[in-house]
C-alpha cells in the first residue's frame, strides 16, 4: 500500500502570491478564464520527479493527489479526505480555497467550472478553460468533452505548460532541456539507465516487441505511441531511478509495424546497452518524440493508431489530431487498452521466480523484524514507530540485490494503525501494551517487487481485538483459498473476501488487492481485486490480498500477502485457477480465535504456517527458527 | 426461470420458399443486399404476440431467441446452444443456413455481414444492410454504427417492416391496423385493458407521473418516449393480456413536462378507466405515436429528449432524427436509463405486501404439490413429468385472484432436470426412484408475481446427489443470509453465492438471480444477481436467488426462492441491507448433509424451515400441516 508523499521542502507560502500573479499574466496571452494544474506529470505519474510537481511548486501542497485550478482572481485546490488536514497546513487559504471533496458545500472541479461558466454566460461569453493536454489522460479529456459539450465551457488545450513557463522562464517540457535549468533536475536527467538480463526478465526486448507487433497486427494497428513509463521499462527491459520507489525513467516510446523508438536522454544509456538496443529500436532524444510521432502517423496509406485512453496522454492525442488537420493524413485512431498492459501483468516463469525470490527476502526481513520486536518488548525496551520502520528497512537492505523501498514504510501504533496511508512513523510515538502495531512495507530487489502487511498486538489483546482480527483473517483466507474459473474478475473475489466482514456490518474503504509489477510499480493494473475491477484474473498475474478493518480512535487491522494466480489441479477436466503465496510471514496467533474458522479455513492457516517454517528454515539462524516454529504451531 | 417457447403451429416449411422469394422482391425496392428479421417485436419483447413473430412466420423456427438474416440468395438463422436441435427440426436448411453460435466455423451475424461486405468490396460497392429500426434497441443500433463504421457496410433503416408487408400485404405496424388483417390479431387488439386500484399498487398513476417528472426535471429532460410495455403498464397502473405470461398490453407512451400520452386501441379501455386516465394522460390510438412524438420534440425552444439505450427502439430514435433534419429543430438527445426502471424495481410497501401475498399462495400451492407427490409415490403410483406440471398448476389456480402462469412450468425428471429451460414436461416420462425432479414454476396473481424452484429426490438419494444438493443449498443460503452495504451490486452477491461451488470446481451457466416485477414480468431489471449486473441492490427490490448445478446425463439441481431487499437492524449506526424471503416452501431434507453447513448457515436453514411451518400453518389442512412439520424438523 503506497503511502502519502509528505515532503514539504518544495515551496514556501510567501512565494505563492507572486507565482499565481505570474501565472495569471501568462494566462492573459491565451485569454483564459482559468487554468488547470493537476498533480500528475507528462507520464501521468502521481509521484513524479520534483521538477514536474507543478501543483506543489505553486500551491505548497505536497500530497500525492489533489488538483489545482487557477482563476482570474480566485484559485481552488481539490483534495480528498486523506488530505483535508495536510492541505490546511500547507496552503495559504487567503490565496487558494481548499475544496474538501466529499464534504457538503465543497464543489468538485467540474462543479466549480460549471459555476464559473454560469457567471460567464451572464456576460454572454463561454468560459475559456486552459490546460496542458500532456498532463491529462485521453479518458479524462474525453469525459470533459462529453461533460462540457453543452455547459458553456470551451476547452483550450495549450501545448506549452504555463506553470513551467513561470517556473523556468521556459515553456519546454523535456527532461533534457529542463536539466539545463535546475541542478535537481540534472541529477535525474543524468542518472544511468540500466538493462535487465533475460535471466531476470525471461524475455528479450526483441521478443517482447514481436509479441506487441503480433497483437497490433491482430487489431490492425500501425502505430502504438507509449507514454506510460512502466510500459516502456517493461518493453525494453530497462530500468532507472527517476521516480521515487519505482525503478523507471522519463521517456517516450513508439512501436510501429517495422520500427521502434525510445526517447530519452541518450547520454544516460551506456554504450553497451545502446548497442543491444540498436538491434530492435532507435534511441532518440526525449524532445524528438512529438515530431517522430507525427512522422509515423502521416503516410501515403491509411494509418491506424492505438491510443490507450487510461494510459496515453491527451497531449499525444493532440499531436496526432494536429498532424491530421495540417496534412489531411488518413489517420484512424483506435481507443483500446495497450496490449502491453496485459502482457506485463501476466508474468512469465522467470519473472515469477524473481517475484518469489524477492518476496522470500522480504518475508525473511519482516520475520526478523517480528522476532526482534518480541524480544525487545520482552526485555522491557520502549520502542517507537520509527524504531520499527528503521529496523524493517535495515533488514530489507541486508538482503542481496536490494535497490530501494517499493513505497514509504507504514508503521502505525495504537490509533495510528487506523490511518490507512500512515507514512510518517514517529520517533515520539511508543508502542504500548494492549495496542496494535500495523506494519505495511516493501522493497525493490533486482528482478522483483514486494509488499506485505502484518498487524500484531503489543502485550495482550482484548476480546474485541481478537474478534476483529479473526474476522479480517477469515476474509484474507476466504479470498486466498478461493478457486475460480477462467474469466472470474477482481470484483468477484473482492466480494468473497468482504462477505465475512459484511456479516458483522463491518467493511474497509480500500480494495482487497492490487496488481504488483515485477521490479516495477508496487501498484499496477490492469488486474486487481476491488469493486471497480472488471478484468479477469489469469495465471501469472501477481496480486495482493489485503482486507482490513479500521476504526478511528480504536485502531486498525490489515493482513496482506502477495499471491500469484496459478492453474489448480483439475477435478473434472475443467480449468480452475487459484492463488499461490509469494509471502511467508507468520500471523499473530495471539489475535486468532481458531474456533471461528471453518475446517477448510483452519486447514489453510495451519498449512500456510507450516510452509512459512519450511520455506524460511534453511535461510535463518537457529534462534530465529526456534522463535518461528513457536509462532507457527498448528492452531485449533 | 422463463422457459423456451416451443409453439410450432405458425408455419409450414413448404411455404418458407415463397415467403423468402416475396421478401427478396420487396428488398429490391430498396436495393438491399440483405435484410434483418430479429425475434423481438416493436417493444423488444422476446415473447411477443403471434402477429409480431415475423422470424417464426418466415423461417418456421419458433424458439424465443434467434435472429434471421435474408440475403439475395442465401439466408441465415443464428441460434444459441439452447436451440441447436430445435432449429434443425423446424428449419429447412436447404433454404436457411443454421448458424450455431459458439461452435467453430459458425459465424455470428456480425461476422456474416463482414464476410458479405468483403464480397461486395470486390465489386467496389458497400453492402446495403436493411432492417426495421423499430425492432432494434438504440444500444444495438449504436453498436452496429460503431462496428460497421469502417467495415464497408451501409446501414439502411427502413420504416416499413418488409416481413409484415409480405405477410399482410400492408406495411402497417400498428396493432389496431393489423387487427383488420387477421382474426388472431383482432382477439389481442380487442382484449380489455384493466386498471389496478391503489390498494394493489400503492401509488396512483398521477403520483407516479409526478415522480417521473421530478426525475426528468432533475436531468433537465423535456420529453420521455416510452416503448417498453412493462414501463407503460407500471406507470399507468394498467394491465392487459397481449403477451403470454406477462399482463401487459401493446402500447406506446410519452411523458413531457406538462402532458402525458398513452397510445393503444382506445376501444380496449373501458369508459370508466378512460375517465380516470383523463385526469393525468391523453389516450390516443396506437398509430398516433410517431406524429405525436415528432410534435412533442419540435418546439421553438431547445428540447432535451431522454432515450434509454436498452429499452427504447432505434425506430423511436429515427423518428426524432427525421424530425430534427426536416425542421432543423433544436433537439438534444440524452442517452440515459429511463428513470421508470429504477422506480418500478423499488417496490413500495403496498407492492411488497402484494408480492408477499402472491408468493404465499404460490408457496402453499407448491407445498401441496410436494405433499401430493410424496403420498402418490408412497402409494406406489407411477407419476409423469406432466402429472407434476398439471398438479402444481391446478393448485395455483385454486388460489384466489389467479390470473395466469408467470412462465411455462419446468418439471424435469432424471436427466431432464439438467436442462435449464426444460419447458415441455412429458406425459411419457415417469419419475423413477433415485432420480431428481426439478420443479420450477410460478404464477401471476392480481397484484403479484411468483417464481420458485424445488429439486427433490424420488426414493432414496446417492451420496453424490446429497453432496451436490448440499453444495447448491449452501450457495443459496450464503447469498440469502448475506448482509451488504448500500451500493453493493448484483455481481458481488453472485460471487458470494458461487464461492462454495467454485471450491469444488463446479459452476452454473446462468445468473444467481433476476429481478421480479409486481404483477408484471417474472424477469425484470435493472437489478439482478449475476456477473453482468453492476446495479446496486436497494430496499424494496425483489430478486430470485437460484444457484444450481447441472450435469448432462446425470441430472440437475436448482433451489430458488424470491426475496425482497430490506434494511437490517443496525449494529453500529451504519446502513446495512439484507434479504427477506417471499417464498416459504420446505427444502428436501433427504438431500441435505447438515454436517457441511456452518453454524450460521444451519441456523438460517432451521429458522427458515420454522418460518415455513409458522407462515403456512393457519392456511393449510391438518394433514398437510402434519406432513409439513415433519418436512421442517430442525436439522443438525
Amino acid at each position: 500500500m503506497v503511502a502519502a508523499n509528505l515532503k514539504t521542502n518544495i515551496n514556501t507560502q510567501e512565494s505563492t502570491h507572486s507565482k499565481l500573479a505570474d501565472l495569471r499574466d501568462s494566462m492573459l496571452n491565451y485569454d483564459l478564464d482559468c487554468y488547470f494544474i493537476p498533480s500528475v506529470d507528462e507520464h501521468l505519474n502521481l509521484y513524479g520527479s520534483e521538477a514536474k510537481q507543478r501543483r506543489a511548486w505553486i500551491s505548497g501542497f505536497t500530497g500525492s493527489a489533489g488538483d489545482l485550478l487557477v482563476g482570474k482572481n480566485l484559485a481552488w485546490l481539490f483534495v480528498d479526505s486523506r488530505y483535508y488536514e495536510q492541505a490546511e497546513l500547507q496552503v495559504d487559504s487567503a490565496l487558494i480555497q481548499i475544496s474538501k471533496l466529499g464534504l457538503e458545500e465543497n464543489l468538485t472541479l467540474i462543479e466549480t467550472l460549471e459555476k464559473l461558466a454560469v457567471e460567464s454566460a451572464q456576460n454572454q461569453t463561454k468560459l475559456r478553460f486552459g490546460f496542458d493536454p500532456f498532463t491529462l489522460s485521453v479518458e479524462q479529456y474525453q469525459s470533459w468533452v462529453k461533460k462540457f459539450a453543452t455547459a458553456g465551457i470551451e476547452l483550450i488545450p495549450i501545448s506549452e505548460n504555463l506553470a513551467d513557463k513561470v517556473r523556468w522562464r521556459s515553456p519546454r517540457r523535456g527532461s533534457h532541456n529542463l536539466a539545463k535549468t535546475s541542478e535537481t533536475l540534472a541529477a535525474i536527467d543524468e542518472s544511468p539507465i540500466f538493462s535487465l538480463p533475460v535471466s531476470l526478465t525471461g524475455e528479450s526486448a526483441a521478443e517482447k516487441l514481436a509479441r506487441v507487433r503480433e497483437a497490433m497486427q491482430k487489431a490492425n494497428i500501425d502505430v502504438l505511441p507509449i507514454t506510460n513509463l512502466n510500459q516502456i521499462a517493461w518493453l525494453f527491459n530497462l530500468r532507472g531511478s527517476d521516480i521515487p520507489n519505482i525503478p523507471i525513467f522519463i521517456s517516450y516510446a513508439i512501436v510501429t509495424t517495422d520500427a521502434a523508438f525510445l526517447f530519452t536522454n541518450p547520454q544516460r544509456v551506456l554504450a553497451e546497452i545502446q548497442q543491444d538496443l540498436h538491434n530492435c529500436a532507435t534511441l532518440l532524444p526525449y524532445a524528438k518524440y512529438p515530431e517522430t510521432l507525427q512522422d509515423c502517423v502521416s503516410q501515403p496509406k491509411q494509418i491506424r493508431v492505438l491510443l490507450d485512453p487510461k494510459h496515453t496522454t491527451a497531449g499525444t492525442h493532440q499531436l496526432i489530431i494536429d498532424r491530421q488537420s495540417a496534412t489531411e493524413s488518413n489517420i484512424e485512431i483506435v481507443f483500446e487498452a495497450n496490449p502491453i498492459e496485459g502482457m506485463k501483468a501476466r508474468k512469465n516463469p522467470v519473472e515469477i521466480e524473481q517475484m518469489k525470490s524477492a518476496n522470500f527476502k522480504a518475508s525473511k526481513a519482516k520475520t526478523f523484524t517480528l522476532k526482534w520486536l518480541t524480544e525487545q518488548l520482552e526485555n522491557g525496551k520502549v520502542l517507537t514507530e520509527f524504531d520499527v520502520k528503521e529496523t524493517v528497512e535495515r533488514f530489507y537492505q541486508e538482503e542481496a540485490d536490494f535497490q530501494s523501498l517499493s513505497f514509504r514504510t507504514i508503521a502505525g501504533a495504537g490509533v495510528n494503525s487506523s490511518i490507512v496511508h500512515y507514512g510518517t512513523p514517529s520517533p515520539e510515538i511508543t508502542l504500548k501494551p494492549g495496542e496494535f502495531l500495523l506494519l505495511d512495507s516493501g522493497s525493490q530487489y533486482l528482478g522483483g517487487t514486494t509488499d506485505d502487511t502484518r498487524t500484531v498486538i503489543i502485550g495482550e489483546p482484548t476480546a474485541l481485538q481478537i474478534e476483529h482480527y479473526t474476522t479480517v483473517l477469515i476474509a484474507h483466507i476466504s479470498c486466498a483459498m478461493q478457486q475460480f474459473p477462467k474469466g472470474a474478475m477482481g470484483v468477484q473475489l473482492d466480494a468473497i473476501a468482504r462477505s465475512i466482514l459484511w456479516q458483522e456490518q463491518l467493511d474497509y474503504g480500500h480494495g482487497t488487492g492490487h496488481g504488483v509489477g515485477a521490479f516495477l510499480a508496487v501498484h499496477e493494473g490492469p488486474n486487481g481485486i476491488s469493486k471497480s475491477v472488471q478484468y479477469a484474473l489469469e495465471p501469472g498475474m501477481v496480486t495482493s490480498i489485503e482486507p482490513g478493518y479500521y476504526q478511528p480512535g480504536w485502531g486498525g487491522i490489515r493482513i496482506e500477502n502477495l499471491y500469484v494466480v496459478v492453474e489448480m489441479p483439475s477435478k473434472y477436466d475443467t480449468v480452475w485457477y487459484g492463488f499461490e503465496p509469494l509471502t511467508y510471514i507468520p500471523f499473530d496467533r495471539k489475535l486468532i480465535n481458531a474456533d471461528r474458522l471453518s475446517k477448510t479455513q483452519l486447514a489453510w492457516l495451519n498449512n500456510y504456517h507450516g510452509a512459512v517454517v519450511e520455506k524460511l528454515a534453511s535461510a535463518i539462524d537457529p534462534a530465529t527458527l526456534e522463535w518461528l516454529k513457536t509462532a507457527c504451531v498448528a492452531l485449533g
